[in-house]
């Protein structure tokens, strides 16, 4: 819809799905999942590596005229995070960084304190910041008032497929969010992603979902229907839940259909 | 999807989302949230009324070339309903028929030992059956026994938006049924019709999800989406749930991106 | 509680957890455990044989006190069931049994219609039936309405440990039950039983969970305390549940705690 | 029992249920709640006045021999944090002090920044700092790393009554801590404390779910209750969830039981 822009870092997008790359078996499926998904932002590790893809990945995102959000996956402290996101914006030519730090890496999970202090030093850097971040409103929000363009919180952790754990803080967050909020991380199928967008968030970002599904062709429609669905429910304005039945329709006394005048 | 149809009855449809017409707040908008929906088949109740759009509802269906299915609502005994539905072959010219024969008013829900009598005599009276059912897997069994050409087990109580309340009792009927499953009542919005098709039901029907949303132009066609991307996700078939992260791409040892030779 | 007592069948019992003796590893390890259960009633199968345990099972109990409570488990049709009934009454000289008909030895879920049959033949014949149902409240109602005297709804299938898959169907079937209902099968653990009480369910009965717990002692002790706080709680009338959170006291305006006179 | 005590800050205790004293109706059943729940541990707010109870709560704590935490209740800021605290260690004589900085008064959330800042100042301070925090993993174990006696994740928000939101968090915090894991806060019910256990916390903390309960007295003992069930269960190894059902013994077969020897 023309109406209904995802607006972020002061720029406008058509689809609210934003996609990573990691897990593709191959820069073809990858390259087809990309169309299938719609996407028009994607992001790319500057620290990790993926074996039969690395370099190539930034020429089939040109060429389908996507844009590339560097981020710092694989970096631990405070530190590392700024160092990396600076070499990617020399390599890659962008103000633009998805920042993670994250606590060890069998949870992958975020390091509230390292990422508030990695987001302040880059914002004052001039970066436009989209922060990867856990489910708490209170982290998000210091997020947001440090600068950064959107805050991306987990539903699960990375790659666990476990969708979102926690709708009320999700609610929390969206609520009170002056920046998008971009569900990031654990989404496993279409349903997690539809109710991302019902729950408030501007857009989604998913990656091993598709790439590592069987096939990844087929879950990057879905997942594009799935963002939309959500997006669409969501300014429908839905049904409020009832204890009880409700009938559709009420209840005429007697049957009264004739082949001439049917009831409806 | 061309090689994605689906069978019921003896036919195929392009659309897996069957609608229902309750609860819209005039013709204009029903018509509108019709179209939106992509729906081809749309249930109307032979027994309620649906005031100031008796009659014109099927006026409206006919214009958009829809099917028409006519159902029993409002039916507590086996003999209400095949009464119903023999008046409904004959005003309507078309041996389908959603059976409903639900318990008492105020919770709408099926009586199995109704549903399953009515079901063998329409049945032998050369009706092609979609039985409306609770979430039980015995009960759906025995009607694909007694010869229904589809069973329609219920998310949750009629209008109640609840969502699917057991999806795992969905997923015993959708496991063994040799018919197409409708996923039929209780849905509330995108997610729940997602879930669904997830779960492998073959379709959903939902009405008052639609007809009561705030817009129900935009749910229509939230519901349409979901309802593909529910379906594609079912295909594509997911990832495995995980109950700690899983790094999207292994690691790289150390930093070595260069602007000349970034790794991704 | 003296006050508190369950009352069904025109007894009264001071326990409200129902146990089974299926799945023990060993006499003495089963009767440990329903000591520490509590249990005042015991259900044994008619129809299937523990080995080892056949045969004395009914001394241990005898010796405890316990009342033996029949039941038809791996029957499949309303006249097995009656005809084991039948036995068991002449074999253990009662007129109580847990009636059980289920559909395939897959699911072991209930068939809605040969149970009603059933329970209606031996209500007929003097039976005091307690008829272990599915989580249908329409079934439900239907078994109390052909005269039997306690109701035992299913939270999940037979030995899943799945716990309560649908509470909104509990809710439903305690809310406008005129006998006892007794939440039987697919309990895991301690929080489920909890759960079933605080749903409103007169008493909880369960096997499995405690004999095949890694430690059947400790788990009968854990699922005595909870069904107790389980019952306890539903009595007390429990807190609402609030989106936002709510202070458990006003706030104090300024810190004004002296070692004299600090502000609680 | 005997040998399963808690050991908290270098000392043991019976009871696993800690209480707060806040929303009490009145002094005298706030004292026979007290009573009732079988706790040895109560928190009371250094900041927050009780009208009617104020003073007077440290005299009933003292006739029951119940040892007083003092909390921070309505602190935003570290340094807020620390001053209340070591006004409470005057006042009280006691070096324990149950950790709040929280981030807003409309949520109550923990504002985690603060918090570690907090714990660690009063931590080399010599307290010993029990702190709550939310169902953060990474947060956990920093504050752990800062030299906590324990952490107390939250299950919701603070008298939201909305129970654990996030199993599978607290389940990751247990896992990896190496000091108690008290789930504190948003805990409504009977079912809510015993699963609390169940995920392998060493204890639970609640006020409002006991104190603003239709009858105070009926939940503290469902809530002793409840804790215990939870405590046993966990030890008492669950039976693991299986998707279909599990016969409680092997089917025997053919009905052969008979009047003088029945087959169980």
């Amino acid at each position: 819809m023309a109406d209904d822009m995802l607006m972020i870092g002061g720029e406008s997008f058509t689809s609210r799905l934003i996609t990573g790359t990691g897990g593709a078996p191959s820069l073809e499926v990858l390259e087809q999942a990309l169309i299938a998904s719609g996407t028009e932002i994607t992001t790319v590790a500057m620290r990790r590596v993926d074996p039969g893809t690395a370099g190539s990945v930034l020429d089939v995102l040109r060429r389908l005229g996507i844009r590339v959000l560097p981020n710092t996956a694989g970096c631990f402290t405070s530190g590392e995070a700024v160092l990396t996101a600076r070499l990617a914006r020399e390599a890659l030519e962008t103000d633009w960084v998805k920042l993670e730090v994250v606590a060890d890496e069998r949870t992958l999970l975020p390091d509230g304190v390292e990422l508030v202090d990695a987001a302040e030093r880059l914002v004052d850097d001039g970066f436009r910041v989209l922060a990867y971040t856990n489910d708490d409103p209170v982290l998000a929000r210091r997020l947001e008032q440090v600068g950064c363009v959107a805050v991306m919180p987990l539903g699960s952790p990375i790659g666990s497929g476990l969708g979102i754990r926690n709708p009320h803080n999700i609610r929390l967050i969206t609520e009170q969010a002056g920046v998008p909020v971009v569900l990031d991380a654990g989404l496993g199928t279409a349903s997690d992603a539809a109710l991302a967008m019902e729950l408030g968030c501007d857009a989604v970002m998913l990656a091993t979902a598709v790439t590592r599904a069987q096939s990844p062709l087929l879950m990057a429609e879905a997942m594009r229907h799935a963002v939309e669905a959500g997006r669409l429910a969501h300014r429908a304005g839905r049904i409020p839940m009832r204890h009880h039945a409700y009938a559709s329709s009420p209840m005429a006394g007697m049957l009264d259909a004739s082949p001439e005048h049917p009831a409806f």
